[in-house]
């Protein structure tokens, strides 16, 4: 029987149910993250985080460092723009805000366009922006995990480098990288920022980026200094650089069990193709999407183009507080996730589906939770 | 049989060899970074960290975030300090270079008091310094990692109280806590940055710090906001709080594995007197500075009262390489360490004894370890 045997099945946009022999790394046994062994499975998890964001282009360059998503778009403020720099902010929900923010600490100018909520800019929105200012770079939130609005990543990228060909097309990627169709190099993407814990299927600790070429050479293009010393790709480049090329070298101690759990995690994901991946989880979304509508509950995230793949955002029905359903749920072994737009906290739940949860259907995680979700609303007075 | 069998024992300066139970923690089932079982997780690993430092000051804050002991630096420059602050860095090796450089990236202006290799400054040149400028902060490497040389933290601690007051006292124990004395209340420091993956006996992945209530009052009162987004006390400071009082919050995502990690190791460090613990890591401490003495080998840090007690750096005899000494040892299933102290890294090694290697003597880590010392350098043509 698994360490894992029992345990409540956890169902919310990130972290998200780890498998076994992903967990099974964790334990690795102590090693130096300069002995070859290490350097060897580091360089290969770069290699292979490649293949994840479909580029093919040498210049690009992934960096697996220790941290979180949001240590992410510290590397994005401190590297890649500089003191009043413009930047466009999409707004699709809370991380944007958050991102924005970010972007300020470091001394560059965000301007949010914001949608309503359950929304996401229009194109039409946003070329008419990007034609007010010099973006020197654009974020993008991916699927926007307070909202589940998923945001057209290719069309947008399309429309910068037609109207603004400058401009560096960022991805906040926390919670679609390895749920979400992906391709770097096609779409011109020059960052993608993510987290371990989301779909890439790994406990949270690690930051993952990759970086286009042109976003290096911007970088090594800076009038001043990066404005931070761990965020800092002129510390870091060259270190995934020499493990990528399976050399030792050191700026900061990485996590090897971290890193193992990664390894072993995206040979899983690599094994079986991409697409198949992405289709899958849009196939387990729509399931989840219908029965969610069977119940007649609605959606954040009203139309079908904007609904994101790994998650769906719910309004809680009239008189069913969230304080009452989720511990119900969790009495069924179920765990979901309150609300987290500032505006509507209260008024909606969160149900993640990414990862083994969906691709492995023998588990049951996504009949149980729909199965749950029925009884819990029916339990807590709820009439459809 | 343990999935640890076999595999080399790890004697570098960290990562260092971990228990099994640690271990079994890092493969804990996924669970919800706000549910109440991590969260009261949390809660007391922030309430273990005070024991650890020895402090039972309330107005004292222990942060954990996911990142390495490097990040550690970045949140001591981006909020204890603002820009054109004067900070004396005493220098004992490798790590204060890079804590300088850290500093000034932010702004701030670290003045170096170095010492020669295998030497730390004197007492007297150190007040001498602090009465050359209005310091605001004071750097002290406990052990510098690259050379072995422990400081006086509490000797120097208390010169700057009586000399330069308003001082703020921080303490790199990124290669001391868990294995010498440190005691935070009664020697009066402000801050201490460490990692998990030393003493504490946590793989890597954990930025761990303690901060005095004065160091908070001093962040409190800047004028000008901190200069990081993911290392800000500003972000973070809620949340600690939140966890420790068992409520949940949110700013990013933690690691839930490595923190249950951190719970298993640290309830077992505080499970014997830390007297007990750190006289253990002194009694190791000698037992290999005896040895390596007694096969003619002469360390760096030469002076007694400046080596450190969780690590020994050695200078390789005339003749032997470590590219030849290494490989020898491993082949012994012991890893140690090489140089890293820029001048003369080719010119010694080192040898960590830390955790459970210097705990529990039935693993038989040192033992074996200075068997393997003896007939490799034996086998590389050393004769004493
Ligand atoms: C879209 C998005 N961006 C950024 C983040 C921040 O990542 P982390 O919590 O790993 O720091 C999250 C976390 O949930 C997210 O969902
Ligand atoms: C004394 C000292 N300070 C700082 C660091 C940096 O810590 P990390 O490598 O965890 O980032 C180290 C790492 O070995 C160290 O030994």
């Amino acid at each position: 029987m698994s360490a894992q045997a029992d345990h409540p099945t956890l169902l919310i946009p990130g972290p998200i149910e780890f498998d076994d022999a992903v967990l099974g790394s964790m334990g690795h046994p102590s090693e130096s993250h300069v002995g070859p062994a290490f350097v060897n499975a580091f360089g290969e998890v770069l290699s292979m985080l490649r293949k994840l964001f479909i580029t093919t282009d040498l210049k690009s360059q992934p960096f697996v460092i220790s941290g979180s998503g949001t240590l992410g778009w510290d590397f994005v403020a401190a590297n890649l723009v500089e003191k009043h720099d413009e930047v466009l902010v999409l707004h699709s929900g809370y991380f944007a805000d958050s991102f924005a923010t970010c972007l300020s600490v470091y001394g560059a100018v965000p301007t949010q366009l914001k949608a309503p909520v359950g929304s996401r800019p229009s194109l039409e929105e946003i070329e008419a922006e990007l034609k007010q200012k010099s973006y020197k770079a654009i974020t993008i939130t991916h699927t926007d995990t307070s909202t589940g609005v998923l945001s057209d990543v290719k069309a947008v990228s399309e429309l910068v480098h037609k109207v603004s060909p400058d401009t560096l097309v960022v991805v906040d990627g926390v919670c679609s990288v390895g749920c979400e169709e992906i391709r770097f190099d096609d779409w011109g993407i020059d960052v993608v920022v993510t987290a371990s814990q989301k779909a890439i299927g790994v406990p949270a600790g690690l930051c993952i980026m990759m970086v286009s070429g042109r976003g290096i050479d911007r970088f090594k293009a800076r009038k001043t200094p990066p404005s931070a010393y761990f965020a800092s790709f002129a510390n870091w480049l060259p270190i995934m650089q020499n493990y990528e090329a399976k050399k030792p070298s050191y700026f900061a101690t990485p996590s090897p069990q971290l890193v193992r759990a990664l390894q072993t995690s995206l040979n899983q994901i690599l094994s079986v193709p991409l697409d198949y991946r992405f289709q899958k989880h849009k196939e387990v979304s729509q399931k989840v999407k219908k029965a969610v509508a069977a119940l007649g509950l609605r959606q954040l995230a009203d139309k079908p183009e904007c609904q994101a793949n790994g998650m769906t955002a719910i309004y809680l029905p009239e008189g069913v507080a969230a304080s009452d359903l989720l511990p119900k749920l969790m009495a069924k072994g179920v765990v979901f996730a309150g609300g987290l737009h500032k505006e509507i906290a209260t008024k909606y739940f969160r149900f993640g589906h990414m990862g083994v949860s969906v691709t492995n259907s023998d588990l049951g995680h996504i009949d149980k939770a729909i199965e749950a979700l029925k009884s819990s609303l029916a339990e807590a007075g709820y009439k459809h």
